[in-house]
């Protein structure tokens, strides 16, 4: 059989192929970037409508006792099975970024008397910058050690520690598990950034024990460009949860207009100040795509996809450097390293198949199974076998 | 001639009488609430739209190169003219929490070896509460004086001053330009929260000097539920602006990838995470309504219709304990103190007549002159001359 009969043939009796219908997408495409910005599930359009004509323009600001206010829980409990979590520990707020900062000052000051953070070296940029920042402001060092190297640097100095659950941009998947364990037997906080994980890779942060964790909603959940960030706040730190943005949305009483602050009950004092309704909104529309679906389904299928896109490759483009582990180490991604990265992808993208480059010679290409086909990565190798061709 | 008579007559008058039409609001509804959640502009819902399926949809991963990622400034500089800014200094980023943060902490770096921060003692709590946070991570002392006597406390031992242009529970006006000038006086940095004036008061920030401001949207910009907030430096400031959430979308070189943090050119380096694009944009529609209208036009009419707002009390409601300066000495509401005041706005909603209630004890009506009419603030007094008969 032909690749192309294999990956016809894989489409056809693919359990999840129908979930594509609930995407806005065209046929003929090939999107290979929801690692970067996750395709619009159909039910946005109409959500966001709904929330502006009904909502905003039809109940004013009565809405806001009429759901708003309390979205950044309802939505963060819908999020909650996806990452492994019972309900009340992630709330819906800020972006990724800003929630690296609320959940590290929170962390050192969970751990008094340790004077090091330890910061994943192969982190997104973002993280360790914030990382700095959170270090400088609470008298912190950092120590930059890649994950592989943590459970074996992690000692008593250490308050907590920064993680990657996917590398982005090598696509490796690190063990949740065991590195949170490592961590904790030296004495230090596991804070998880699951942004290249989230709605892809099955987790279970209460079963791990995981401490604080972020993630983005705009990749795997498809929550719409800049979609809000999620917060993780184990239960059992959120008395003592002490963070540093400490605005309104998250006092025990926000109407009450006090003086003071008292941090709210609950995962609720992770938030800060008034929630960003519409893009709030949008992602819980877009997380409907989940009723009917398992990360483990999504995951087995993703797995699939990306033992054939290797096949494609190694029968048309044998010599790719693939930087993504052949096994099951990965996360939802498959990276390519070559120093025409850049071009290649213009190129592809040019020809419908979109995925996207990270500097200085990655191509990046998500495997983001509820809306991408066999057909889609074998069209993917089929380019990178025919350039310039 | 009646109250209502002369409603009507100013109404049939006003200049500004055209531009409700321009917002998705109900005839019959009396909308005194713009001062919390502004009212929609028309233009929003099908923007909207278009950025889901024709940007989100049809472009995915490509809108960011096509007006995404430089939304934020560019949005920024559609607000500028409305604080009196010149181009390249106000950003939309984040909440206005969150960027009183930023402004904080970048203020009293800018102004080192003074131990103390003045905050606002009036101040809408938030601010309070995050200056609270800032002060504690850069050993700062916070000191809480009311604006009128801030002047007389400055001292070389002040780094910068947290106040609120106006009083978001009396309504009261500060005097910007002149405050400012006393803190320049005394070497602290000026840095305003515009919530409660941007998009109603005329102000010059450039000219007056100011230093930081933060200011929400989803008031008198009518951005929406939780619309992002802004952030202005002025520019003198901005080349060391050293600000505590230092994410990736204000690098110099977001897309490099680099591991250390090197702040980005002018306004970009107040930005943090990946901007929020569907509120950002909605925001972007809902400032469409200032193309043909100036805040100075809006003030004019806003206090035209306080000072109508004022007779009705008079005139029905004798006993009105009004808390806002009678005279122009006041933002764009006006704050009256009652006891029943919680029963009161609860009825009047019922009636169609919307306001807020602020604990304990009071009503505060906002006077959103693109969108309320006389007979608005006519119908509030009758109700309340009426109530409960």
């Amino acid at each position: 059989m032909s690749l192309s009969q294999v990956a016809a043939e894989l489409d056809a009796r693919d359990p999840l192929a129908g979930k594509r219908a609930e995407f806005d997408l065209e046929p003929q495409l090939s999107y290979l970037d929801g690692n970067s910005l996750g395709a619009p599930p159909r039910s946005v359009a109409a959500r966001l409508d709904e929330v502006v004509r009904k909502q905003w323009a039809g109940r004013l600001i009565r809405s806001w006792d009429e759901g708003w206010w309390q979205a950044p829980e309802r939505v963060g409990d819908r999020i909650a099975p996806l990452v492994g979590a019972a309900p009340g520990q992630v709330v819906v707020s800020d972006s990724t970024s800003v929630n690296v900062f609320k959940a590290l000052v929170a962390a050192v000051r969970l751990n008094p008397g340790r004077p090091e953070i330890l910061v994943d070296s192969t982190t997104f940029p973002s993280d360790g910058y914030v990382a700095d920042s959170a270090a400088r402001l609470t008298g912190h060092e950092i120590r930059r050690v890649p994950p592989a190297e943590m459970a074996a640097v992690v000692s008593e100095r250490t308050a907590a520690a920064l993680v990657n659950h996917v590398d982005y941009r090598s696509g490796l998947l690190h063990d949740l598990p065991a590195l949170t364990e490592s961590l904790h037997a030296a004495g230090a906080l596991a804070v998880w950034d699951l942004c290249h994980s989230v709605g892809a890779v099955p987790m279970r942060l209460d079963a791990a024990g995981v401490d604080l964790a972020v993630g983005c909603t705009y990749k795997f959940l498809n929550g719409g460009p800049g979609a809000p960030a999620f917060l993780y706040v184990a239960e059992k730190w959120q008395e003592r949860f002490d963070q540093p943005l400490s605005g309104w949305a998250g006092h025990a009483d926000p109407f009450g207009m006090t003086e003071a602050y008292a941090g709210g009950a609950g995962i609720s004092r992770a938030r800060t100040g008034t929630p960003e309704i519409l893009s709030m909104l949008a992602l819980d529309a877009a997380l409907d795509v989940w009723e009917d679906v398992t990360v483990e389904q999504v995951r087995a299928k993703a797995l699939a996809l990306g033992d054939f896109f290797l096949r494609c490759l190694d029968e048309r483009v044998p010599g790719a450097e693939v930087l993504t582990p052949r096994d099951h180490r990965r996360g939802n991604q498959l990276s390519i390293r070559r120093p025409d990265a850049k071009r290649v992808m213009a190129a592809m993208t040019e020809s419908g198949i979109i995925g996207d480059f990270r500097p200085p010679d990655v191509l990046r290409f998500g495997l983001a199974a509820l809306y991408v086909r066999y057909v889609d990565v074998l069209r993917a190798a089929a380019f990178l076998s025919g350039w310039p061709g």
